[in-house]
């Protein structure tokens, strides 16, 4: 068996030849850590700055807490807000002059800050995301702005139904587990976020120890190392400079049991369409049972032959939409089932659902449905890792998380290791756990739902 | 100057070296046009079959009427339905077990079927997507199943306040124009489609003359062309044999005016955003003046630093979103702006977003604006073209549409030649235009809102 390329926290150097890139790795001393994939023929890089802090170590029971609900995704929007020696006109105006594809996102485990761009202007994106990460000032007027425009996407997700549906998911299946915590906050921890906390947030959280910087495409290494070392030492800020020793830091993975919040959740609204949705505990990120689950997964609700979208949707014609997912972190995940139905048909739904679930946990899938998925796993990653997008966030997950790199090649010879048993074994484990349902809509019409 | 590629209907092949890829074109004896766009180095391709009817070919006042309102896009989805030798899970396998990325999609001018997928599955996927396009049985009982499908579809887009928005500015802006109206049809000509009717649209608008097959990556134009043609003979339903002669159609590109709808139209729904839109005619597609108006949408809203941006968002914080967009046609377009903002603030950033558009008119751009928008033009232009979803795409909105295929030197070159005066007089014709406000949420609570 193929085994993952290991990343140390104590090897400053790696370089590992794959089939369609080479990775090279560096551990600086100061606890900076840099990865890159070349990928030959690229003309175009996409370039990562990442944060392993995200909203789940928010308001914390120990004194380490970054802040307030939200505050680690306001952050990360007061970075593009301007730093000493460009405003935040300027940082637009670089990143768009440039044609570059650039943006960020907050998650519960980790903070991202990328942009695409053509080779020759890589140096240039590089540059302006280090000075965003390193030298945000954080002006007080431009907080109170950002405050604003915080409140709008908040306002804007909650008349997303899917999306209130989800949230609701993640709070209802995690209870008062960190990973229940919504990413964005909520309109009154926005309203009530103080500056100089988020200042102080910033401060403790961001330093080379905590920071991981991926690329992919069209990038030499040491040349990318350089002009990442380069572009820190010129910081204001004397933690960022890389002549000073520090450690990197890694988010233990520990596994931790949850406790369900809710049974039954529903969000009354006017609406046509009923966002249903069934979550139970999944796997944690490192479960050595996460292939056989990915299959299970892909049997059961991931693409047009699916169970659930055959069930639902091609024999019946009761949803546009019906797929299961899975979201896993360091210590828990969650696993979920999604169909947007009219009301009336709502409890029909739940119901071929469930029973989708339990035929798969006592039956388990067949060798047609087994072939059929590993055949979708190999194509699919195939063609995803054509992007340099993708291949950008392989690295930073592997880099942030288990520290294990797993290749294409790696990760097939995992899945075609899993037997049928296998996936039935996982799915009546999945499916015997404490269920949630959440519904999102015009529940009132939906008559009675069991939960 | 150099000029566009052009794509004559009497002209049986053509071969253009570009920079980056190899395009060539077939146009068959049958009517049957097949463009290909080698690119050396890629390891999987993206294949689009196209027919160049849309939404707006339906109901018309002549007798190719294809049918009622949505019939077109309930069309495309029984092509998936099933033919002679395959029933929809097996064409819902065929793709899952490569693991393509396929879909369709339905415009107001044209309908496509497209998968990407590994070079060594290109065969698989052009077989599958042949006899779906030629050979669909329409079967009644899945025309029911499916009825039920689009309603569920129609019912997921009312829920979604920003779709309905866009909606409602096409019906508004274009009045009685047959770009007006909803590509999906509403819920009661989808409750009154016949099967047989849409049979009839099927057998009328689908056969060699008006099919254009596109493909990009990994491809042989000659081997390509013989796939398809293979394909076709093996139709059980005659009109595909391309023994048979035929002409190629192409749509006429000739400008029409459009009479405006309605100066104001409010949709009242319970919501923490008002979804703003104003719209009135932009240009259609052919239109020579559409660089000079591309770049002034993208100074006035295409990005992070555009006017629009700055001046709602990061000046006032009053929307997460605000930009402008430009939908162009062959023979009329739309030029639009986009806000999603609270209630209390709509009247607001209404007039912000007219200050803009009403200054451009009156002052134009500045050189730095005009330079960024190049660079910006240029860069995002290269790296979407690196995607072979783009190139395929790009052969056949140029086949099915003007006949003119533009690379992307020829393209900047056009920009290129635009000056500030060029985009000031644009702007100058596109500001005096009807306008029409389209606003849906909780317009209620608003105050009043200046159409």
């Amino acid at each position: 068996m193929r085994e993952p390329i290991l990343l140390p926290l104590d090897q400053p150097e790696l370089s590992v030849d794959l089939s369609g890139g080479l990775v090279r790795r560096t551990v600086h001393p100061s606890g900076l850590r840099v990865l890159t994939e070349f990928m030959p023929g690229a003309r175009s890089a996409t370039i990562g700055f990442w944060v392993g802090v995200g909203s789940r170590d928010e308001q914390a029971e120990n004194n380490d807490a970054p802040g307030s609900l939200g505050s680690t995704h306001f952050l990360e929007h007061l970075l593009f807000k301007g730093t000493p020696t460009r405003d935040a006109f300027e940082i637009a105006t670089s990143f768009d002059r440039i044609g570059a594809e650039h943006n960020a996102l907050t998650a519960k485990e980790y903070t991202c800050y990328y942009a695409k761009v053509r080779d020759a202007d890589v140096t240039q994106a590089v540059t302006v995301l280090t000075d965003m990460v390193a030298n945000s000032v954080i002006d007080k007027d431009e907080f109170e702005m950002e405050r604003g425009v915080i409140l709008e996407e908040i306002a804007m997700a909650s008349d997303d139904l899917a999306d209130v549906a989800g949230e609701r998911l993640f709070e209802a299946v995690f209870g008062e587990h960190t990973l229940g915590r919504p990413i964005g906050g909520h309109p009154e921890t926005i309203k009530a976020a103080k500056r100089d906390d988020v200042m102080l947030h910033y401060r403790e959280q961001y330093d080379p120890s905590t920071l991981v910087v991926t690329a992919a495409g069209a990038v030499d290494h040491d040349a990318f190392v350089d002009l990442v070392l380069t572009a820190l030492n010129a910081s204001p800020e004397e933690r960022w400079h890389t002549d000073r020793p520090g450690t990197p830091v890694r988010r233990a993975q520990v596994p931790t049991s949850i406790t369900r919040g809710e049974k039954l959740h529903i969000t009354e609204r006017p609406s046509e369409q009923i966002n249903l949705m069934i979550g139970m505990e999944g796997l944690h990120s490192n479960d050595p049972r996460r292939f056989a689950y990915g299959i299970m997964n892909s049997v059961l609700g991931g693409g047009m032959s699916s169970r659930l979208f055959q069930e639902i949707r091609e024999k019946r014609g009761l949803a546009y939409t019906a797929y299961s997912f899975g979201a896993s972190y360091s210590d828990a995940g969650l696993f979920g089932i999604y169909a947007g139905c009219a009301p009336e048909r709502a409890q029909e739904v739940l119901e071929l659902s469930r029973i989708e679930l339990n035929k798969m946990a006592a039956e388990g899938v067949t060798e047609e449905e087994l072939e059929r998925s590993l055949g979708q796993i190999a194509g699919s990653s195939a063609l995803a890792l054509e992007d340099s997008d993708t291949r950008m966030s392989r690295l930073a997950r592997a880099e942030i998380g288990s520290g294990e790199l797993y290749d294409l090649d790696t990760s097939l010879e995992r899945f075609h290791a899993v037997t049928a048993e296998d996936i039935r074994s996982i799915a009546a484990e999945i499916a015997a756990r404490p269920q949630t349902v959440v519904a999102v809509g015009e529940v009132s019409r939906a008559g009675s739902l069991d939960a």
